[in-house]
């Protein structure tokens, strides 16, 4: 019996690379009403969502709603610390991994992320802040990072600032780093540059 | 004031194509007592579930779980057609748009797929149909496409039969394919192919 051979089978065309799990998602977050089971409320805006998917992404929401807390009983979760948009961001992210405007909102979204122990918008978040690090806003960006970031992140902060020390130092956003933990942690860092410096 | 060059930066490691999202839901396949509000039983196996993950990725699912039917109010779905490998198989694509171990399962997933109306899964299993497809099994796939595929994976089925007539033909398959409908469009090929070698 004949054997038939791949190029017989070229007519079918199937896209398994496709993410349908990820569209799936999106959709939920662009037909709100589909079995939401909280609100989340912000400077008077509501958000309708799903305690699952906030359970899932943060260990945070995941406490809450595991628990008699208010916002477990009540299905809503009031936000005060934050923006309407930032909370619309955190929620985007949630549904489907990406934020379409991270540019203006990582500073916010750091923060919010660091709340809810959203790992991947806090990376996502870093590498944005750290792609605009510049002399003049290293010194806020240094403090954000030391008040929200991954360690990691406070560590790439600190060796920029002292890759260009001279520069940032004069700067006002330096003027603001008043945290005794990360000025000794640059000083450490200036240290061992100059004495590799001086092996060199 | 210095304007910081790109190779400054390049200390930090991020890794954004990292995907969360399917990994938190892989997540909950894994610890299924997080939030679970419905179960399905096969044969005396039980598996729990979340409704809003069936009804994101089953307009099927969707319906019954919208409505007040019994499977909503007692929060529990028997599926008695089928095996509890199969339904295993099922939420694994559901919560993970991956199935790990298609190959034995295809045909009975493609049943099942057909049956909730999970499109992405129905395409997997049609393709690793399409990729077994032998003269000695052609007549047996072409019914399984009939009863359940998709009108592309129909016509391709039908391209190769027709392709490999003169062997399918003698084969023990293709004595239960049944279909008029199917027969009809099979001649349909066999005749184009003839007009086309008659005109070239």
């Amino acid at each position: 019996m004949a054997i038939v051979t791949e190029t017989a089978r070229a007519g079918i065309t199937c896209d398994l690379q496709k993410h349908h799990l990820e569209e799936d998602c999106r959709q939920l977050l662009n037909e709100p009403n589909l079995f939401t089971d909280v609100t989340i409320l912000v400077d008077g805006q509501r958000f309708p969502a799903h305690k699952l998917f906030l359970a899932m992404r943060s260990p945070v929401f995941a406490a809450m709603f595991s628990h008699k807390l208010k916002e477990n009983e009540t299905n809503e979760v009031h936000i005060e610390d934050t923006d309407p948009e930032v909370v619309q961001a955190m929620l985007e992210f949630i549904y489907t991994d990406r934020v379409s405007n991270i540019t203006p909102l990582a500073r916010d979204l750091l923060a919010v992320a660091d709340k809810y122990n959203l790992v991947g918008l806090k990376t996502m978040c870093e590498e944005k802040l750290y792609e605009t690090l510049q002399t003049d806003n290293a010194g806020e960006i240094l403090m954000l990072a030391e008040m929200y970031g991954s360690s990691d992140f406070v560590s790439c902060v600190i060796g920029f600032v002292s890759d260009h020390f001279r520069d940032i130092v004069q700067t006002e956003a330096f003027d603001e780093v008043n945290s005794v933990e990360i000025l000794k942690r640059l000083m450490d860092a200036l240290a061992a540059k100059k004495r590799r410096r001086a092996h060199a």
